[in-house]
């Protein structure tokens, strides 16, 4: 069966600590969403919000998308106020979108404490405000909020509500999980009996405070959901909202449902990653289907299995999601996983080769010192190519010197480098917020001079740990992931020095990108 | 009903891409979990790691645990060695762990791709291994690898596995969703299959590539499964294991069961943070449960419904997980815990003096910046003087410049320092192994004039970690542990600028030795 998707990153998505969008990140992230195939874009609060009402202005003149329908916020009219006399409901209806969803009360308890109105005019508000939308030609989709503990608690009065949507003219009945706490079995037998009384309207909007999002939205499906609320990477309030990168799959792959549209699915690890960035979170790589880690091997005998057959160590096709699978060089791995490595890169050294041998050889010896390239495959590949003769020069640092001193403002260190390319020497020098940070401007700004198209790649993440202690001379791992926005890669560099360790690093990042550019 | 715990985040757990543990680590982590009140502890895998062997043979002589018992992983003979001459079997049986969780196959598509063993043949290796390790007096758990794959496809032959295994002595078949592809209903009904055959014997282990595994370990006790088995923070391969953070507040808050020994539950909470603090990866605020954001309240409506009744916002009460509210306007702090620190080295400080509302406001923005006080008393001792007037000044560090170069060798790095002790001001310089080693030995050696005494102080332990990333320029924050032969102690410092961070927790820790040897 098909089920439609709302996506409400810019809207329930927009509550989650940190995440602040400008009118422009909305639209980037709408033309990803609309690719992506989805149904309805949950955008914002036109009538609350007045950077949502710029965009709505905007998107009514401007944009015009494929797939995707625009959906307009907004709450229904105040207790004690008529629904055609609330200035918000009547801003809704001239507003120009062609849906809205509309949060109405369906608990009796919430009713109660919070609204502390009576059940009879929180009827009317729902019923009243409903019909005033529908009779401006919009379709509304009705949020149930906290419906599933109303029906928990006070069934009938929560069916009531619902029963008063619907005859309002409400084409969606949306089951909302607002405190996330309840298990998926529940949500399951609720949305059956929502369904069988209603019909095909039901949609299903999963909080994740229990873990449990993605399976209660799954299980509101098998009760009859025709439609499923979530954002994208699960970005929302507390413990966040369904993740529709894990419910989308788990939908199409596993339950044979059909969502999105056209080859929308096989989009969804790029535009998981797109949102990251735009929303200047960092992504997290263990997240199902989209994460670098998902098809990520580690260990000689899940490597052995996958190379055998995929499906050994694997419950779906990565390129069904748009993923990759990984090969992770570790000490557990051996020269099985680095021959899969090579055959990306190098497929003309044999596995019994001296080639590989040394590759091994050296292997150990960078993970003897501190290395672990597990997570660092831009690094991996840079030294192998190294051993290989292959790799490329594309800029030497032939000195560096880094001052740092007690801090009076941000500007706290300053950097000197000279680099070479070919021939021709820079002499630059840079100061930043801390030593590193000094270090990583002056040798970008000498390198930018001739090779432009560094401007557009930056670090998204920075790690340091400590691989042996020594007390202040311990030796220190340092990882930094890199993005040109459309690509992620990450380095890795081990030193006493950790203003050492995050040279090595970052010079890695920047030779990985200009490798990548020139193949 | 009650239900095991099997914790592996120091086997499957250590999978995960990005975690090492040494073996102090996972001491640290075994008395915390013992603490938390888990049954069972998978400690790893003794027969193929050095590092878990060498942890064995030290927990089988000191560590005495309250609650929990280790067990150790292995695997079954080989195909065609007969189990009493496997070699790493026989190791196993003597190895004096009481428990031991024994992988084999149970899925006849693995068995055939994988093993290229007969089917006959690898119930005689799973049944032979048992019967071995069963003989010497140890309990086994039986790990049946891709055991729900295997049923799905060919039933009659994982169930085979299993009647084999529990005849040849396994006192729990641990059924393992091992690619993390099973949609929690069918997880139940082969679940309940084996329950109903084979009794009350059934553990529950499964992995997150569908984002499910909270799920899938709850709907694996409804089809009868007595243990559930996953990770703290859900750390393992790929998209991780279940996390026990997630799965056990659910079976005891929305299920009734009882977990954990004694009051457990609410320490989890803090046990989730201790372990990512030794993991030294960055706790994930969003978990569920346990996360800092996963009781904040954002937005008036919110704060005014938890304010009116909790229950309207939140699932279950915070303290039930050892967790808090927080209202993101207005941050509630623990004053409680504070009173307890005061008690120690201010007695006099009533809790509602005005003392104590200005040290929780310090301690409320230094905690913005990035501090964290739990792993740094003696800074914290430091800090809550300060608050009080009543911090002596032992030195002043007027300034300091650091220049750390391409390195040649290990003495990489310069300090110059400028301190003053009353009135007495000494300059001097140092070289070191990296910028931070050669500021700590130029700060010692222009106070080892005036405090001879620090000369018999030394740094244990360095440890550094990104609090909020952005790129090079991201916060991190040190901690330094101390020690001077008889006391330790530990301080903390937060700086965008590494070197700052790194100042900030030396100079504290010598600051600590000196008021300590004047009380």
């Amino acid at each position: 069966m098909r089920i439609e998707t709302l996506d409400t990153t810019l809207r329930d998505g927009a509550q989650a600590e940190g995440v602040v969008f400008s009118i422009e990140d909305k639209l980037k992230i709408i033309r990803a969403l609309d690719e992506l195939g989805v149904d309805y874009i949950e955008a914002g609060n036109p009538c609350a919000n007045p950077k949502d009402e710029k965009l709505f202005d905007y998107a009514r003149e401007h944009l015009r998308l494929k797939t995707a329908k625009l959906a307009a916020f907004g709450m229904t009219c105040r207790a004690g106020v008529p629904a055609e006399e609330d200035a918000q409901l009547q801003r809704l209806a001239h507003f120009g979108a062609s849906v809205v969803s509309l949060v109405g009360k369906a608990c009796a308890f919430q009713v109660r404490e919070v609204l502390r109105a009576s059940l009879e005019e929180n009827l009317r508000m729902v019923s009243q405000s409903i019909a005033f939308l529908a009779s401006h030609g919009l379709a509304v989709f009705f949020d149930a909020e906290h419906f599933f503990d109303g029906y928990a608690k006070e069934p009938a009065y929560a069916m009531e509500v619902l029963a008063a949507a619907q005859r309002a003219g409400a084409s969606r009945l949306v089951l909302c999980d607002t405190n996330g706490g309840t298990l998926p079995s529940q949500i399951e037998s609720a949305v059956r009996a929502v369904a069988e009384r209603f019909g095909s309207v039901v949609a299903i909007h999963a909080h994740n405070d229990s873990g449990l999002a993605t399976a209660c939205s799954l299980f509101g499906v098998r009760g009859g959901a025709v439609q499923v609320q979530g954002t994208i990477n699960g970005y929302g309030e507390r413990c966040g909202n369904a993740n529709l990168c894990a419910v989308l799959p788990n939908l199409a792959l596993k339950m044979g449902h059909e969502v999105l549209a056209g080859e929308g699915l096989a989009r969804i690890s790029r535009t998981a990653r797109f949102v990251s960035e735009i929303a200047n979170i960092q992504m997290n790589e263990k997240s199902p289907y989209v994460g670098r880690s998902a098809f990520a091997h580690k260990g000689g005998m899940h490597i052995d299995g996958v190379l055998k057959n995929p499906h050994t160590f694997e419950h779906v096709p990565p390129e069904r999601v748009g993923n990759h699978r990984r090969y992770l060089i570790s000490e557990q791995a051996g020269r099985g996983a680095l021959m899969l490595k090579l055959a990306q890169i190098a497929p003309d050294v044999a596995r019994e080769s001296e080639d590989a041998a040394r590759i091994m050889a050296m292997l150990k010896s960078l993970e003897a010192e501190g290395y672990s390239f597990e997570d660092a495959d831009a690094s991996l590949e840079l030294r192998i190519l190294g051993a290989l003769n292959r790799r490329r020069e594309f800029f030497r640092v032939l000195d560096f010197h880094v001052i740092s001193q007690k801090p009076e403002d941000s500007a706290n260190a300053q950097a000197y480098v000279k680099v070479a390319v070919g021939s021709q020497v820079e002499i630059t020098a840079d100061e930043g917020d801390g030593p590193v940070n000094a270090l990583d401007r002056a040798l970008r700004k000498a390198l930018l001079r001739f090779y432009p198209l560094l401007s557009g790649a930056r670090l998204v993440d920075f790690k340091v740990r400590v691989v042996a202690s020594h007390g202040t001379a311990s030796v220190v791992r340092v990882f930094i992931e890199s993005t040109d926005g459309q690509r992620a890669w990450s380095t890795v560099g081990v030193s006493s020095n950790v203003i050492e360790a995050s040279f090595i690093a970052l010079s890695d990042s920047i030779e990985y990108l200009l490798m990548l550019e020139s193949k």
